[in-house]
Protein backbone atom coordinates (compact mmCIF):
# COMPACT_ATOMS: atom_id res chain seq x y z
CA UNK A 1 0.00 0.00 0.00
CA UNK A 2 1.85 3.03 -0.94
CA UNK A 3 -0.37 5.18 1.62
CA UNK A 4 -2.56 8.25 0.19
CA UNK A 5 -0.66 11.24 0.06
CA UNK A 6 -2.98 14.07 -2.20
CA UNK A 7 -2.09 18.05 -2.41
CA UNK A 8 -5.73 19.22 -3.36
CA UNK A 9 -9.50 16.66 -3.04
CA UNK A 10 -12.49 17.85 -4.07
CA UNK A 11 -15.95 15.79 -1.88
CA UNK A 12 -19.12 16.45 -3.57
CA UNK A 13 -22.06 16.53 -1.29
CA UNK A 14 -19.65 17.25 1.93
CA UNK A 15 -22.41 18.44 4.15
CA UNK A 16 -23.32 15.27 5.37
CA UNK A 17 -23.18 11.87 5.98
CA UNK A 18 -19.95 10.21 4.21
CA UNK A 19 -19.18 13.31 2.34
CA UNK A 20 -18.65 15.01 5.67
CA UNK A 21 -17.03 11.80 6.96
CA UNK A 22 -14.45 12.43 3.78
CA UNK A 23 -13.38 15.96 4.64
CA UNK A 24 -13.34 14.55 8.60
CA UNK A 25 -10.89 11.54 8.11
CA UNK A 26 -8.82 13.84 5.57
CA UNK A 27 -8.21 16.62 7.96
CA UNK A 28 -6.55 13.60 10.78
CA UNK A 29 -4.39 12.74 7.86
CA UNK A 30 -0.71 12.64 8.96
CA UNK A 31 -0.15 14.85 6.05
CA UNK A 32 -3.55 16.37 5.72
CA UNK A 33 -4.34 17.83 2.02
CA UNK A 34 -3.31 21.51 1.38
CA UNK A 35 -6.68 21.82 0.11
CA UNK A 36 -9.75 20.31 0.66
CA UNK A 37 -12.72 21.54 -1.29
CA UNK A 38 -16.00 21.04 0.31
CA UNK A 39 -18.85 21.34 -2.39
CA UNK A 40 -22.35 21.53 -1.13
CA UNK A 41 -25.87 22.81 -2.43
CA UNK A 42 -26.66 25.22 0.14
CA UNK A 43 -23.37 26.40 1.98
CA UNK A 44 -25.20 28.26 4.22
CA UNK A 45 -26.98 26.00 6.14
CA UNK A 46 -24.40 23.80 6.62
CA UNK A 47 -23.58 24.69 10.49
CA UNK A 48 -21.45 21.19 11.17
CA UNK A 49 -19.31 21.97 7.77
CA UNK A 50 -18.95 26.11 8.38
CA UNK A 51 -17.93 25.07 11.80
CA UNK A 52 -14.77 22.66 10.56
CA UNK A 53 -13.58 25.22 7.74
CA UNK A 54 -13.52 27.65 10.70
CA UNK A 55 -11.05 26.25 12.73
CA UNK A 56 -9.51 24.63 9.35
CA UNK A 57 -8.44 27.33 6.71
CA UNK A 58 -7.62 24.28 4.56
CA UNK A 59 -11.36 23.35 4.30
CA UNK A 60 -12.74 25.93 1.12
CA UNK A 61 -16.32 25.46 1.10
CA UNK A 62 -17.59 25.55 -2.79
CA UNK A 63 -21.33 26.48 -3.74
CA UNK A 64 -22.26 23.29 -5.94
CA UNK A 65 -25.24 22.28 -7.31
CA UNK A 66 -24.42 18.70 -9.19
CA UNK A 67 -27.47 18.73 -11.17
CA UNK A 68 -26.51 22.60 -12.56
CA UNK A 69 -23.88 22.63 -15.27
CA UNK A 70 -23.70 26.51 -14.68
CA UNK A 71 -22.78 26.04 -10.28
CA UNK A 72 -20.47 22.93 -11.74
CA UNK A 73 -18.51 25.23 -14.05
CA UNK A 74 -18.45 28.31 -12.01
CA UNK A 75 -17.31 25.80 -9.14
CA UNK A 76 -14.63 24.42 -10.85
CA UNK A 77 -13.23 28.40 -12.20
CA UNK A 78 -13.09 28.86 -8.26
CA UNK A 79 -11.81 25.76 -7.47
CA UNK A 80 -8.43 26.70 -10.06
CA UNK A 81 -8.44 30.13 -8.71
CA UNK A 82 -7.84 28.68 -5.12
CA UNK A 83 -5.23 26.22 -6.71
CA UNK A 84 -3.61 29.09 -8.80
CA UNK A 85 -1.30 27.14 -11.35
CA UNK A 86 -1.46 23.57 -9.60
CA UNK A 87 -4.12 21.15 -10.49
CA UNK A 88 -6.75 18.99 -8.31
CA UNK A 89 -5.64 15.43 -7.61
CA UNK A 90 -8.80 13.80 -6.46
CA UNK A 91 -12.25 14.37 -7.01
CA UNK A 92 -14.84 12.06 -5.49
CA UNK A 93 -18.07 12.07 -6.93
CA UNK A 94 -20.28 11.51 -3.07
CA UNK A 95 -22.85 13.62 -3.67
CA UNK A 96 -26.38 11.49 -4.01
CA UNK A 97 -30.07 11.57 -4.18
CA UNK A 98 -32.20 8.82 -3.15
CA UNK A 99 -36.25 7.92 -3.38
CA UNK A 100 -37.54 5.37 -1.77
CA UNK A 101 -39.99 3.94 -4.21
CA UNK A 102 -41.27 0.69 -5.42
CA UNK A 103 -41.51 -0.13 -9.48
CA UNK A 104 -44.91 0.45 -9.04
CA UNK A 105 -44.48 4.19 -7.74
CA UNK A 106 -41.98 5.48 -9.74
CA UNK A 107 -42.51 8.21 -12.05
CA UNK A 108 -40.57 9.64 -15.09
CA UNK A 109 -39.97 13.24 -12.31
CA UNK A 110 -38.29 10.67 -10.07
CA UNK A 111 -35.98 8.57 -12.35
CA UNK A 112 -35.29 11.69 -14.13
CA UNK A 113 -34.33 13.76 -11.32
CA UNK A 114 -32.15 10.74 -9.44
CA UNK A 115 -30.42 9.99 -13.13
CA UNK A 116 -29.88 13.85 -12.79
CA UNK A 117 -28.20 14.05 -9.79
CA UNK A 118 -25.90 10.54 -9.12
CA UNK A 119 -24.90 10.54 -12.82
CA UNK A 120 -25.07 12.89 -15.16
CA UNK A 121 -23.95 14.94 -12.28
CA UNK A 122 -20.36 12.65 -11.68
CA UNK A 123 -20.28 13.03 -16.25
CA UNK A 124 -20.25 16.77 -15.90
CA UNK A 125 -17.96 17.01 -12.74
CA UNK A 126 -15.64 15.03 -14.44
CA UNK A 127 -15.96 17.24 -17.67
CA UNK A 128 -15.62 20.92 -16.00
CA UNK A 129 -12.39 19.05 -13.46
CA UNK A 130 -10.74 17.55 -16.24
CA UNK A 131 -8.40 20.21 -16.87
CA UNK A 132 -7.21 20.59 -13.52
CA UNK A 133 -6.50 16.43 -13.22
CA UNK A 134 -4.73 16.37 -16.16
CA UNK A 135 -2.73 19.33 -14.51
CA UNK A 136 -2.34 17.07 -11.22
CA UNK A 137 -1.22 14.11 -13.57
CA UNK A 138 1.58 16.11 -15.19
CA UNK A 139 2.98 17.45 -12.36
CA UNK A 140 3.16 14.38 -10.24
CA UNK A 141 6.68 12.94 -10.34
CA UNK A 142 5.07 9.23 -10.71
CA UNK A 143 4.52 7.09 -13.72
CA UNK A 144 1.69 5.19 -12.32
CA UNK A 145 -1.60 5.85 -11.83
CA UNK A 146 -3.16 5.77 -8.29
CA UNK A 147 -5.48 8.36 -6.28
CA UNK A 148 -2.55 10.00 -4.97
CA UNK A 149 -1.77 11.50 -8.39
CA UNK A 150 -5.11 12.10 -10.24
CA UNK A 151 -8.70 10.04 -9.68
CA UNK A 152 -12.17 10.53 -10.22
CA UNK A 153 -13.61 8.13 -7.26
CA UNK A 154 -17.39 7.79 -8.10
CA UNK A 155 -19.51 6.85 -4.93
CA UNK A 156 -21.68 4.14 -6.22
CA UNK A 157 -23.83 1.44 -4.45
CA UNK A 158 -23.91 -2.44 -4.46
CA UNK A 159 -27.35 -1.22 -4.95
CA UNK A 160 -26.41 -0.77 -8.59
CA UNK A 161 -25.12 -3.97 -9.11
CA UNK A 162 -27.06 -6.17 -11.42
CA UNK A 163 -26.05 -9.42 -10.48
CA UNK A 164 -26.79 -8.80 -7.08
CA UNK A 165 -29.93 -6.53 -6.53
CA UNK A 166 -28.70 -6.41 -3.02
CA UNK A 167 -31.18 -6.04 -0.44
CA UNK A 168 -34.34 -5.88 -2.95
CA UNK A 169 -36.49 -7.03 -0.59
CA UNK A 170 -36.80 -4.27 1.86
CA UNK A 171 -35.37 -1.25 -1.04
CA UNK A 172 -36.79 -1.32 -4.39
CA UNK A 173 -36.12 1.86 -5.45
CA UNK A 174 -36.04 1.31 -9.28
CA UNK A 175 -34.89 4.80 -9.75
CA UNK A 176 -31.57 4.66 -7.27
CA UNK A 177 -30.71 1.25 -8.62
CA UNK A 178 -30.80 1.95 -12.60
CA UNK A 179 -28.65 5.73 -11.54
CA UNK A 180 -25.85 3.82 -9.95
CA UNK A 181 -25.79 1.09 -12.90
CA UNK A 182 -25.66 3.57 -15.28
CA UNK A 183 -23.13 5.18 -12.89
CA UNK A 184 -21.00 2.41 -13.06
CA UNK A 185 -21.03 2.03 -16.65
CA UNK A 186 -19.80 6.02 -16.49
CA UNK A 187 -16.81 4.66 -14.16
CA UNK A 188 -15.74 2.38 -16.82
CA UNK A 189 -16.28 4.75 -20.01
CA UNK A 190 -14.50 6.89 -17.80
CA UNK A 191 -11.62 4.71 -16.99
CA UNK A 192 -10.81 4.14 -20.83
CA UNK A 193 -11.51 7.51 -21.60
CA UNK A 194 -8.83 9.40 -19.05
CA UNK A 195 -6.41 6.46 -19.12
CA UNK A 196 -4.54 8.30 -21.72
CA UNK A 197 -4.49 11.82 -19.08
CA UNK A 198 -2.86 8.90 -16.12
CA UNK A 199 -6.43 9.78 -14.18
CA UNK A 200 -7.45 6.71 -12.58
CA UNK A 201 -11.21 6.14 -12.17
CA UNK A 202 -13.30 3.39 -10.00
CA UNK A 203 -16.39 3.12 -8.63
CA UNK A 204 -17.13 2.69 -4.85
CA UNK A 205 -19.75 1.11 -2.48
CA UNK A 206 -19.25 2.95 0.86
CA UNK A 207 -21.10 -0.17 2.64
CA UNK A 208 -24.83 0.71 3.52
CA UNK A 209 -24.20 3.44 6.35
CA UNK A 210 -25.56 5.04 9.45
CA UNK A 211 -26.82 8.26 7.47
CA UNK A 212 -29.83 9.30 6.77
CA UNK A 213 -29.60 8.34 3.10
CA UNK A 214 -28.87 5.07 4.65
CA UNK A 215 -31.92 4.57 7.28
CA UNK A 216 -35.04 3.27 6.40
CA UNK A 217 -38.22 2.38 8.79
CA UNK A 218 -37.13 -0.78 10.89
CA UNK A 219 -33.77 -1.01 9.39
CA UNK A 220 -30.38 -0.09 11.41
CA UNK A 221 -27.30 -0.08 8.63
CA UNK A 222 -24.98 -2.39 9.35
CA UNK A 223 -21.76 0.22 8.87
CA UNK A 224 -21.12 3.46 11.10
CA UNK A 225 -19.53 6.66 8.71
CA UNK A 226 -16.38 6.25 10.69
CA UNK A 227 -16.15 2.71 9.46
CA UNK A 228 -16.99 3.36 5.99
CA UNK A 229 -14.51 6.55 5.76
CA UNK A 230 -11.70 4.51 6.86
CA UNK A 231 -12.06 1.62 4.83
CA UNK A 232 -12.78 4.15 1.62
CA UNK A 233 -9.29 6.12 2.77
CA UNK A 234 -7.56 2.37 2.84
CA UNK A 235 -9.05 1.43 -0.17
CA UNK A 236 -8.01 4.13 -2.19
CA UNK A 237 -4.36 4.25 -1.07
CA UNK A 238 -4.21 0.60 -2.39
CA UNK A 239 -5.14 1.91 -5.90
CA UNK A 240 -3.33 1.64 -9.33
CA UNK A 241 -2.86 0.94 -12.77
CA UNK A 242 -5.25 -2.64 -12.78
CA UNK A 243 -7.97 -1.36 -10.34
CA UNK A 244 -9.05 1.94 -12.80
CA UNK A 245 -12.01 0.82 -13.95
CA UNK A 246 -13.27 -1.42 -11.27
CA UNK A 247 -15.96 -1.75 -8.94
CA UNK A 248 -15.27 -1.95 -5.72
CA UNK A 249 -16.59 -2.13 -1.56
CA UNK A 250 -15.21 -0.05 1.29
CA UNK A 251 -13.44 -3.31 2.43
CA UNK A 252 -11.68 -3.30 -1.39
CA UNK A 253 -13.51 -6.53 -2.47
CA UNK A 254 -14.38 -6.22 -6.12
CA UNK A 255 -18.61 -6.22 -6.67
CA UNK A 256 -19.54 -7.90 -9.79
CA UNK A 257 -22.01 -5.92 -12.47
CA UNK B 1 -38.18 -25.19 -27.66
CA UNK B 2 -41.70 -24.37 -27.17
CA UNK B 3 -42.81 -22.33 -30.37
CA UNK B 4 -43.56 -18.99 -29.87
CA UNK B 5 -47.84 -18.60 -30.08
CA UNK B 6 -48.99 -15.33 -28.80
CA UNK B 7 -52.31 -13.80 -29.38
CA UNK B 8 -51.70 -10.24 -28.25
CA UNK B 9 -48.19 -8.40 -29.03
CA UNK B 10 -46.81 -4.92 -28.99
CA UNK B 11 -43.51 -3.64 -30.10
CA UNK B 12 -42.39 0.30 -29.80
CA UNK B 13 -40.40 1.96 -32.36
CA UNK B 14 -42.07 -0.49 -34.72
CA UNK B 15 -41.98 1.71 -37.70
CA UNK B 16 -38.74 0.92 -39.28
CA UNK B 17 -35.57 -1.00 -38.23
CA UNK B 18 -35.54 -4.01 -35.69
CA UNK B 19 -39.34 -2.92 -34.79
CA UNK B 20 -40.33 -2.46 -38.30
CA UNK B 21 -38.94 -5.85 -38.76
CA UNK B 22 -40.39 -7.64 -35.99
CA UNK B 23 -44.17 -6.76 -37.62
CA UNK B 24 -43.16 -8.27 -40.51
CA UNK B 25 -41.63 -11.56 -39.16
CA UNK B 26 -44.97 -11.75 -36.69
CA UNK B 27 -47.14 -11.55 -40.19
CA UNK B 28 -44.99 -14.66 -41.04
CA UNK B 29 -45.53 -17.06 -38.53
CA UNK B 30 -47.46 -19.40 -39.31
CA UNK B 31 -50.43 -18.56 -37.00
CA UNK B 32 -49.75 -14.88 -36.67
CA UNK B 33 -51.17 -12.60 -33.81
CA UNK B 34 -54.18 -11.61 -33.77
CA UNK B 35 -53.54 -8.49 -32.78
CA UNK B 36 -50.36 -6.82 -33.72
CA UNK B 37 -50.12 -3.61 -31.82
CA UNK B 38 -47.32 -1.54 -33.92
CA UNK B 39 -46.62 1.75 -31.49
CA UNK B 40 -44.43 4.63 -33.13
CA UNK B 41 -44.25 8.37 -32.88
CA UNK B 42 -45.59 9.70 -35.91
CA UNK B 43 -47.97 7.21 -37.83
CA UNK B 44 -49.32 9.74 -40.47
CA UNK B 45 -45.19 9.61 -42.04
CA UNK B 46 -44.90 6.21 -42.12
CA UNK B 47 -45.46 4.89 -45.91
CA UNK B 48 -44.01 0.90 -44.94
CA UNK B 49 -46.12 0.17 -42.00
CA UNK B 50 -49.33 2.27 -43.01
CA UNK B 51 -48.64 -0.05 -46.30
CA UNK B 52 -48.53 -3.02 -44.53
CA UNK B 53 -51.13 -2.43 -42.06
CA UNK B 54 -54.04 -1.75 -44.97
CA UNK B 55 -52.99 -5.26 -46.25
CA UNK B 56 -52.88 -6.98 -42.95
CA UNK B 57 -56.06 -6.11 -40.87
CA UNK B 58 -54.14 -7.68 -37.51
CA UNK B 59 -51.82 -4.96 -37.56
CA UNK B 60 -53.14 -1.78 -35.51
CA UNK B 61 -50.93 1.27 -35.54
CA UNK B 62 -51.05 3.22 -32.18
CA UNK B 63 -49.46 6.52 -31.87
CA UNK B 64 -46.87 6.82 -29.21
CA UNK B 65 -44.32 8.68 -27.61
CA UNK B 66 -42.41 6.37 -25.26
CA UNK B 67 -41.15 9.10 -23.47
CA UNK B 68 -44.20 11.20 -22.87
CA UNK B 69 -46.44 9.28 -20.26
CA UNK B 70 -49.93 10.95 -21.09
CA UNK B 71 -48.45 8.88 -24.77
CA UNK B 72 -48.00 5.81 -22.89
CA UNK B 73 -51.94 6.11 -20.94
CA UNK B 74 -53.42 6.96 -24.45
CA UNK B 75 -51.62 3.88 -25.91
CA UNK B 76 -52.71 1.37 -23.23
CA UNK B 77 -56.69 2.50 -23.00
CA UNK B 78 -56.54 2.07 -26.93
CA UNK B 79 -54.96 -1.13 -27.26
CA UNK B 80 -57.23 -1.94 -24.22
CA UNK B 81 -60.23 -1.37 -26.21
CA UNK B 82 -59.24 -3.52 -28.93
CA UNK B 83 -58.58 -6.49 -26.93
CA UNK B 84 -61.94 -6.18 -25.26
CA UNK B 85 -61.83 -8.47 -22.19
CA UNK B 86 -58.20 -10.13 -23.04
CA UNK B 87 -55.00 -9.56 -21.88
CA UNK B 88 -51.67 -8.17 -23.86
CA UNK B 89 -49.26 -11.37 -24.23
CA UNK B 90 -45.52 -9.74 -25.42
CA UNK B 91 -44.82 -6.20 -24.63
CA UNK B 92 -41.56 -5.25 -26.85
CA UNK B 93 -39.86 -2.21 -25.80
CA UNK B 94 -37.87 -1.77 -28.93
CA UNK B 95 -38.05 2.12 -29.51
CA UNK B 96 -34.79 3.79 -28.03
CA UNK B 97 -32.24 7.16 -29.71
CA UNK B 98 -28.67 7.13 -30.16
CA UNK B 99 -26.48 10.27 -30.20
CA UNK B 100 -23.49 9.61 -31.34
CA UNK B 101 -21.23 11.49 -29.00
CA UNK B 102 -17.88 10.97 -27.04
CA UNK B 103 -17.06 11.24 -23.14
CA UNK B 104 -16.11 14.78 -24.19
CA UNK B 105 -19.09 16.05 -25.79
CA UNK B 106 -22.18 14.86 -23.50
CA UNK B 107 -24.39 16.86 -22.59
CA UNK B 108 -26.86 17.01 -19.49
CA UNK B 109 -29.99 17.59 -22.31
CA UNK B 110 -27.93 14.66 -24.24
CA UNK B 111 -27.71 12.38 -21.62
CA UNK B 112 -31.20 13.22 -20.07
CA UNK B 113 -33.06 12.91 -24.20
CA UNK B 114 -31.46 8.95 -24.13
CA UNK B 115 -32.08 8.24 -20.67
CA UNK B 116 -36.02 9.50 -20.71
CA UNK B 117 -36.69 7.13 -23.74
CA UNK B 118 -34.34 4.18 -23.52
CA UNK B 119 -34.71 3.68 -19.67
CA UNK B 120 -37.71 5.55 -18.64
CA UNK B 121 -39.76 4.87 -21.61
CA UNK B 122 -39.95 1.10 -21.40
CA UNK B 123 -40.43 1.40 -17.16
CA UNK B 124 -43.67 3.46 -18.21
CA UNK B 125 -44.65 1.36 -20.93
CA UNK B 126 -44.56 -2.25 -18.48
CA UNK B 127 -46.07 0.14 -15.56
CA UNK B 128 -49.13 1.41 -17.93
CA UNK B 129 -49.70 -1.84 -19.83
CA UNK B 130 -48.93 -4.34 -16.49
CA UNK B 131 -53.04 -4.56 -16.24
CA UNK B 132 -53.18 -6.23 -19.75
CA UNK B 133 -49.96 -8.43 -19.40
CA UNK B 134 -51.38 -9.53 -16.24
CA UNK B 135 -54.84 -10.40 -17.47
CA UNK B 136 -52.80 -12.76 -20.21
CA UNK B 137 -51.21 -14.45 -17.66
CA UNK B 138 -54.09 -14.69 -15.75
CA UNK B 139 -55.91 -16.40 -19.00
CA UNK B 140 -53.06 -18.59 -19.87
CA UNK B 141 -53.45 -22.30 -19.25
CA UNK B 142 -49.72 -23.25 -18.98
CA UNK B 143 -48.44 -22.32 -15.21
CA UNK B 144 -44.83 -21.88 -16.64
CA UNK B 145 -43.24 -18.50 -17.75
CA UNK B 146 -43.16 -18.10 -21.24
CA UNK B 147 -43.35 -15.08 -24.27
CA UNK B 148 -46.67 -16.94 -25.29
CA UNK B 149 -47.98 -16.54 -21.95
CA UNK B 150 -47.13 -12.67 -20.69
CA UNK B 151 -43.54 -11.55 -20.90
CA UNK B 152 -41.91 -7.95 -20.88
CA UNK B 153 -38.72 -7.71 -24.00
CA UNK B 154 -36.43 -4.94 -23.40
CA UNK B 155 -34.22 -4.37 -26.58
CA UNK B 156 -30.86 -3.26 -24.98
CA UNK B 157 -27.37 -3.59 -26.06
CA UNK B 158 -24.25 -5.22 -25.53
CA UNK B 159 -22.93 -1.81 -25.70
CA UNK B 160 -24.60 -1.93 -22.06
CA UNK B 161 -22.69 -4.57 -21.06
CA UNK B 162 -20.33 -2.65 -18.33
CA UNK B 163 -18.02 -6.21 -18.28
CA UNK B 164 -17.24 -5.73 -22.23
CA UNK B 165 -17.75 -2.33 -23.24
CA UNK B 166 -18.30 -3.64 -27.06
CA UNK B 167 -16.76 -1.76 -29.49
CA UNK B 168 -15.56 0.87 -27.02
CA UNK B 169 -13.31 2.55 -29.77
CA UNK B 170 -15.20 3.21 -32.72
CA UNK B 171 -18.40 4.14 -30.82
CA UNK B 172 -18.04 5.87 -27.03
CA UNK B 173 -22.19 7.23 -26.97
CA UNK B 174 -22.03 7.49 -22.95
CA UNK B 175 -25.28 8.34 -23.23
CA UNK B 176 -26.31 5.25 -24.62
CA UNK B 177 -24.13 3.08 -22.60
CA UNK B 178 -25.44 4.48 -19.88
CA UNK B 179 -28.90 4.17 -21.02
CA UNK B 180 -28.64 0.64 -21.72
CA UNK B 181 -27.00 -0.38 -18.38
CA UNK B 182 -29.77 1.12 -16.66
CA UNK B 183 -32.48 -0.88 -19.09
CA UNK B 184 -30.48 -3.87 -17.68
CA UNK B 185 -30.99 -3.07 -14.26
CA UNK B 186 -34.33 -2.35 -15.02
CA UNK B 187 -35.55 -5.79 -16.60
CA UNK B 188 -33.76 -7.52 -13.74
CA UNK B 189 -35.99 -5.27 -10.95
CA UNK B 190 -38.92 -6.20 -13.49
CA UNK B 191 -38.16 -9.63 -13.55
CA UNK B 192 -38.12 -10.05 -9.77
CA UNK B 193 -41.19 -7.70 -9.02
CA UNK B 194 -43.44 -9.18 -11.88
CA UNK B 195 -42.55 -12.78 -11.15
CA UNK B 196 -45.34 -13.42 -8.92
CA UNK B 197 -47.70 -11.88 -11.58
CA UNK B 198 -46.01 -14.68 -13.98
CA UNK B 199 -44.80 -12.81 -16.16
CA UNK B 200 -41.06 -13.03 -17.83
CA UNK B 201 -38.66 -10.01 -18.43
CA UNK B 202 -35.73 -9.85 -20.30
CA UNK B 203 -33.25 -7.82 -21.74
CA UNK B 204 -32.31 -9.04 -25.32
CA UNK B 205 -29.51 -7.85 -27.60
CA UNK B 206 -30.70 -7.88 -30.95
CA UNK B 207 -26.96 -7.68 -32.25
CA UNK B 208 -25.19 -5.12 -34.17
CA UNK B 209 -27.70 -4.48 -37.38
CA UNK B 210 -27.79 -2.97 -40.49
CA UNK B 211 -30.56 0.00 -39.42
CA UNK B 212 -30.21 3.55 -39.61
CA UNK B 213 -29.27 3.46 -35.84
CA UNK B 214 -26.69 0.61 -36.39
CA UNK B 215 -24.69 2.65 -39.28
CA UNK B 216 -22.15 5.00 -38.51
CA UNK B 217 -19.41 6.36 -41.28
CA UNK B 218 -17.16 3.67 -42.48
CA UNK B 219 -18.79 0.81 -40.66
CA UNK B 220 -21.13 -1.94 -41.79
CA UNK B 221 -22.91 -3.65 -39.01
CA UNK B 222 -22.64 -7.45 -39.91
CA UNK B 223 -26.08 -8.47 -38.88
CA UNK B 224 -28.97 -8.01 -41.23
CA UNK B 225 -32.47 -6.76 -40.00
CA UNK B 226 -34.32 -10.60 -41.09
CA UNK B 227 -31.16 -12.18 -39.24
CA UNK B 228 -31.92 -10.54 -36.07
CA UNK B 229 -35.29 -10.62 -36.15
CA UNK B 230 -35.41 -14.62 -36.98
CA UNK B 231 -32.58 -14.70 -33.99
CA UNK B 232 -34.80 -12.90 -31.53
CA UNK B 233 -37.93 -14.58 -32.37
CA UNK B 234 -36.38 -18.35 -31.99
CA UNK B 235 -34.56 -17.28 -28.25
CA UNK B 236 -38.38 -15.74 -27.58
CA UNK B 237 -39.70 -18.79 -28.15
CA UNK B 238 -37.08 -20.71 -25.95
CA UNK B 239 -37.01 -18.65 -23.07
CA UNK B 240 -38.55 -20.05 -19.57
CA UNK B 241 -38.55 -19.24 -16.04
CA UNK B 242 -35.19 -19.95 -15.45
CA UNK B 243 -34.24 -16.91 -18.22
CA UNK B 244 -36.29 -14.48 -16.54
CA UNK B 245 -34.16 -11.78 -15.48
CA UNK B 246 -31.44 -12.67 -17.77
CA UNK B 247 -28.94 -10.35 -20.59
CA UNK B 248 -29.05 -12.61 -24.16
CA UNK B 249 -28.43 -11.75 -27.26
CA UNK B 250 -30.34 -12.47 -30.80
CA UNK B 251 -28.35 -16.08 -30.70
CA UNK B 252 -29.52 -16.60 -27.47
CA UNK B 253 -25.71 -15.92 -25.60
CA UNK B 254 -26.00 -15.09 -22.16
CA UNK B 255 -24.29 -11.48 -21.94
CA UNK B 256 -22.35 -10.52 -18.62
CA UNK B 257 -23.88 -7.50 -16.99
Amino acid sequence: MAGLSVRSVLVTGANRGIGLGLVQHFLRMPKPPQWIFAGCRDPKGQKELQNLASKHPNIIIIPLEVANPASIKAAAAKVGEHLGGSGLNLLINNAAILKVTTLDTETLEDMSEVYTTNTIGPLLMAQAFLPLLKKAAQGSPSSVLSCSKAAIVNISSSAGSITSLYIWDIFQATSYRCSKAALNMLSKCQSLAYKEHCILCVALHPGWVQTDMGSFPGQMPPTTVDESVQGILKVLSSLSEKETGAFLDWEGKVIPW
